[in-house]
């Protein structure tokens, strides 16, 4: 009846995050699994993990007080969960059999039984990169396709600004704004990053929020006639500096708010009052609203990544034990495009 | 050639206001005006003003910076403008004849010449107060049916917020939303507004944000479900507590923010990260966009008050020498229900 007892690595959160998370709010132990889903289990698989995904929406469920969010908030203790991709080593999902590769909600450890197979996806195109599957062809691509798509209403000629650029959503944003024929602004914090904007995605100027003076100064010579399409991945003074450069009519798509999650008190916006003046459209979203329409979001993206016409740049940490680092890392920066985590050598067999 | 002199009372602004405005800021002087237009003028209409609106949009045209909005600032020194409504004493338009009433923006004076004619509308029935085309006929009207309507995207059975609620635009929002089934609260500023909301317009309930030591705390007990739609005219930390209790998917109309109109430094908003959260529109939006679908409106609204099912409160104040006091009272929120200035004693005939 039972399977094979294998050693089985675990990243656990050791309490709730108050301000900047730390790697030691982490700590990563071996504990043993029975590789063989539970008698009591009706549905439910029991995946070996592959890759895991870094989003700053983790942070959200690191936080004690209730937060209206779809995922459940991280239980100090126990393992942490998010995007990932995954085999599944055994099924009893009349969908899903031993030897699938499926990309969705997991643990952070080496093996998980997933019972909420809902928020898995199968994996039919093994022709990109299986990594794909935590960005451009996971949750940040669902997200910045219907983000940009959907949410901000683009035309072709329009000025487009895009903070935290070069992040696993924002470099998907400028480049199908490009691909669209607008003009495109990206901002990131380090050098490399915007070089990486400039020459690698092709937009068309990118600046380092850290070492402008005066934010509203830098948009203001980016756009002189103003910002048609703010793509929101950071919030605070951002924010308050795009709301007083758009243009009439323009979309805000808030799809995120990084500097903020770490705030106990959150930096206050003033310039609101330009959303009745400019008749600004502002607008939250979030990717599990899209999920059903996954296979139209494919069927766009796909065709793009194999005639190159669309770039994904990944920051891949190796080994669990990297992973406290990785995730901590988004808050400061550190990472250069899509962090990923591997979890073992054997990922990419 | 000349036509009859008469005498021309006239409201000049003394120069741009900084803070509260005061009835100091302005003087009321008596100058005169030859009854007829201009030789040098190829189109254009002589008016006599009947009604002058008080809006708090009017505000921003008090300021030294620019704003961008449709309607230029004031000129210290010069008569004041806005919405009204008026007799037509000699026309060159030939849409307009002698006899004619019109609303639309004029000077707060009592005769005018207006060339921009393209801002007035015919006034074509008759059989509702002249004194509506300030208010449930006119700018207000038509900012509180659209901004319902078109911007609310409401549904029979929401949750509807109004502040402001009983001023010239909240009180038809709130009564459209009863109209279509919705649950409705609004907030004002003194109890005899509080008893108007909930005797008069229909509210479901209505609070005293004056005297709510927590404006989180009275939304919640309001709204245990959270907010489906605000209808958005005091920002600020309204905006706040707001944000704090609004629905997924819930949506905010912004149609002003008069408590943020004398501040040199606006209030900071602390809770737009629920934007994301809860997946949040909130949409600024000028009644200038739909003054194409003002005969849609008319077919809509004019019904509704012919029956009855459409109530309008107005504070009219007599004559010019009380139109500063009238105008600089809507901040203080002094006035109860739509203030309207009569020029005269004869505004009626």
């Amino acid at each position: 009846m039972g399977g094979e007892e294998v050693s089985n690595k675990q990243v656990i959160l050791r309490d709730f995050v108050t301000g900047f998370p730390k790697e030691s709010d982490f700590h990563v132990r071996t504990s043993s699994i029975c590789l063989k889903l539970p008698q009591s289990s009706k549905n439910g698989v029991l995946v070996k993990n592959l890759f895991l995904s870094c989003d700053p929406y983790m942070r959200i469920l690191m936080l004690q007080a209730y937060v209206p969010f779809p995922i459940d908030s991280f239980t100090p203790g126990s393992v942490i969960y998010g995007y990932g991709v995954a085999r599944v080593l055994e099924s009893r999902e009349p969908n899903l059999k031993e030897g699938d590769l499926v990309w969705g909600v997991t643990g952070w450890e080496e093996y998980s039984v997933i019972e909420e197979t809902q928020k898995l996806f199968k994996i039919q195109h093994l022709d990109v990169p299986l990594s794909y599957y935590t960005g451009i062809l996971g949750m940040p691509g669902v997200t910045a396709y219907f983000g940009f798509y959907d949410v901000c209403c683009p035309k072709k000629g329009e000025s487009v600004f895009v903070s935290a650029a070069s992040g696993a959503v924002g470099q998907l944003v400028g480049q199908f704004a490009k691909l669209l024929g607008c003009y495109v602004v990206g901002s990131a914090g380090t050098q490399p990053k915007i070089e990486l904007l400039k020459n690698k995605f092709g937009f068309d100027e990118a600046f380092n929020y850290k070492e402008e003076p005066n934010l509203d100064a830098a948009l203001k010579r980016y756009f002189p006639k103003g910002i048609d399409i703010y793509f929101e991945n950071v919030g605070g003074k951002m924010l308050d500096a795009v709301l007083g450069n758009m243009s009439i009519h323009g979309r805000i798509a808030v799809c995120g708010m990084i500097s903020q999650y770490n705030l106990e008190n959150t930096e206050g916006v003033h310039n609101l009052l330009n959303i009745v003046l400019q008749r600004i459209r502002m607008q939250g979203f979030e990717c599990f609203d899209y999920y059903h329409r996954y296979s139209e979001f494919l069927d766009a993206v796909l065709p793009l990544i194999r005639a190159g016409k669309l770039s994904y740049v990944e920051d891949i940490a190796d080994g669990l034990n990297a992973g406290p680092a990785a995730l901590v890392g988004l808050f400061s920066g550190r990472n250069v495009g899509k962090q990923v985590v591997a979890v073992s050598a054997q990922s990419c067999n």
